[in-house]
């Protein structure tokens, strides 16, 4: 079974919001393993919805539709859809009664709007809205269904979950999509390609493969199509043990896993803790630590020094270090590494100072070198990066990069 | 003229990402006057984007293509574009050249895959990809302009901004749009529309309103259509003339402002710096302080106290008085933001101290109980804000809450 997304609204088609309705709708249809084969976003112009209706039934068993359906005068898909299937506007009884009642409990009088909620195609099944006044509307016709939904986020989740989906499941009958992401940093995509292309072609057929790249990660998603779940997901699991063996030190977690997350996890299973000290990073790390909830177990805090006085002042970095080598150097980032975790009591830290950008670079150390440290109980390490000329992503960069540095200290101690 | 916008990529229509990419280029397009019929998103089989150009160019003038052209074998779009418009691969040098550098600068290899990057159908137009190793293709046929550009999101902005946007408006001639963007924080949206409804209600027909809302902030963006630019800017202005009179506290900013460049401005005005003590915010004040270039003119450092031992024994806030008021509270924060001038040498401070969630809260202080105060060579104020449930959210509106509390000490001085 085949799906196929049509959003309506001229919102969306001036930028002024995102459509994540559709990102949501396709991963819930993708659970019970409903393929949708395109997502369409048009104005509210009749004539296009009717366009996008004609085209998708054309490549989809299933179309949903959401937005129009406001009691204003910009709305127009219901009476576009009483059109399309030669079906009269009526009033639909039980939702003329929710409607009254929706307004009468916030102590509102009902005006002639809000009765107009209750009109519906008389051809429809009507799907009733919990959350608010516009019910949705199901249709069936050459055999193909179409829904009709609300494009107000929390009213479009409550019919899908009560009304449209559990119709859908028991319609597709046996067919699952299995989902699983694997978390890769350090490789760039062309690298890991490489590295992975014998194994890849010769996955098996059920199993696709993709590569979604964020700032300095890329994300494997394996997809596997079939009828027995619990196979599908020992089939995943086989290519992740093999995966495992060829970039072990890259994979860093799953899923919903995120960089920081597994760092804490780490830390707190060795009952530790870490601070850090941020030059170039300004706080990023931190951020990102801190973002985790029940980071209190794991994180102490951070000292943001981005004035070289800060570093000496509070810090405790050699000055005559600063003179000589400059911030920007291994000698420095390993003090600054060292001085946060003896002055904040952590078992770890980490220490950036780089030259985010725009300007501050010069020949030798230009925009985008960064030096980070990783200080532990036993030792500190320093390593050089050069990234990019773009601040923002200088700073991601070098964040995402010290949090790694420590997990493989983590890691392999 | 009108445009389309199709967007690749399998992960939108199993939901795992959310298409961002679209709703910045409609909102882009639109400034410059070109309206979006249609927002398209299909997976990487060829056919379905050559059924979406077919279609697609049927209904707009301008089709801007994203996705689908990293260097694995799941992209796909540049090979059926080449067949589409009836040409041959070739290599691009300049673009082989940036490439091999764009790998040598980051220390690594070439490979084939990379190589390979650099191969066009011999009838675009390349646009250089300052930011990754795709580049752009322009294609001009029957009339029409075909755009493909890479679905990474920073990638496809540079492209868009430096190659795609300039000879849109150039084309697109005649009637001009003037947009101008006016950012206010600490009125919420509903009030604010109160507020401003007969104002609004007056607006010269040519001028459109629209409500922006980010979280804690709402930008009102004025765009005003016809056919004199000057004239349309001057009634603009005349309109935030009046705005101002209205709502003179809430207004921080225009167009490309952000907050934190509007209060270093205001800083480096006075010839001082800042400094910052954060608890609950973690690092995210002195992160959006340094996403700012040049901000080392203005910004000292910043200490991250999440562990209380921390506030006791980097910050100097007095162990009794944490024992006796707790962490979260006025005698705690107003110390924080002191200890922090004092010891980072700054002129002014900012410093919070509060419950981001989703644990830690009491039926005293509930999650998003959060104190924030400002130092100045003069004073110290605090205050105490209450915020919602959800940990993100409390952490954004805390950071910017802090940053507005110094931009209006800073203003009023």
């Amino acid at each position: 079974m085949k799906a196929e997304i049509i959003t309506i609204g001229d919102e969306m088609l001036i930028g002024q919001i995102v459509d994540t309705n559709s990102a949501w709708m396709a991963g819930e249809l993708n659970k019970i393993g409903v393929g949708v084969t395109q997502i369409t976003t048009i104005s509210d112009t009749p004539v296009d919805l009717v366009n996008a209706l004609d085209d998708a039934q054309l490549r989809a068993d299933v179309i949903l539709i959401t937005g129009g359906l406001g009691p204003t005068k910009d709305d127009r898909t219901k009476k576009v859809l009483a059109e399309y299937f030669n079906s009269e506007l009526i009033t639909h009884q039980p939702t003329l009664y929710h409607v009254t009642a929706f307004f009468k409990k916030r102590g509102l009088g009902v005006n002639q709007l809000n009765k107009d909620q209750a009109l519906v195609p008389e051809c429809c099944e009507v799907l009733h809205n919990p959350a608010g006044t516009a019910p949705g509307m199901l249709f069936e016709h050459n055999d193909k269904i179409f829904v009709s939904m609300p494009g107000v986020p929390f009213e479009m989740k409550e019919i899908m979950q009560t009304a449209v989906l559990p119709g859908l499941k028991d319609k597709n009958g046996g067919g699952v999509i299995v989902h699983k992401t694997v978390h890769t940093i350090g490789i760039p995509e062309s690298i890991l390609a490489e590295r992975l292309e014998e194994w890849e072609n010769a996955l098996p057929e059920y199993i696709h493969l993709a590569y979604l790249p964020n700032p300095g990660q890329i994300r494997l998603r394996f997809s596997a199509f079939g009828n027995d779940e619990a196979q599908l997901k020992k089939s995943i699991e086989a290519e992740i043990v093999k995966l495992k063996k060829m970039i072990p030190e890259a994979i860093f977690g799953y899923d919903n896993d995120t960089l920081a997350g597994v760092v804490g996890k780490l830390l707190v299973g060795k009952k530790t803790t870490v601070a850090t000290a941020e030059s170039c990073t300004g706080g990023q790390i931190a951020h990102s630590i801190t973002s985790e909830p029940g980071c209190s177990e794991w994180f102490k805090g951070s000292i943001v020094a981005y004035a070289n006085e800060v570093k000496i002042g509070v810090l405790k970095v050699e000055e005559k270090d600063i003179e000589e080598y400059g911030a920007v150097s291994e000698q420095v980032v390993k003090q600054m590494a060292e001085r946060v975790r003896e002055n904040l009591n952590a078992d770890y830290s980490v220490a950036t100072s780089g030259i985010a950008g725009p300007t501050g670079g010069t020949a030798d150390k230009p925009v985008g070198t960064v030096w980070i440290a990783v200080a532990s109980p036993n030792e500190t390490i320093a390593r050089k990066y050069s990234f990019s000329h773009n601040r923002e992503r200088n700073i991601i960069r070098s964040s995402q990069t010290a949090l790694n540095m420590l997990r493989l200290v983590l890691v392999d101690e």
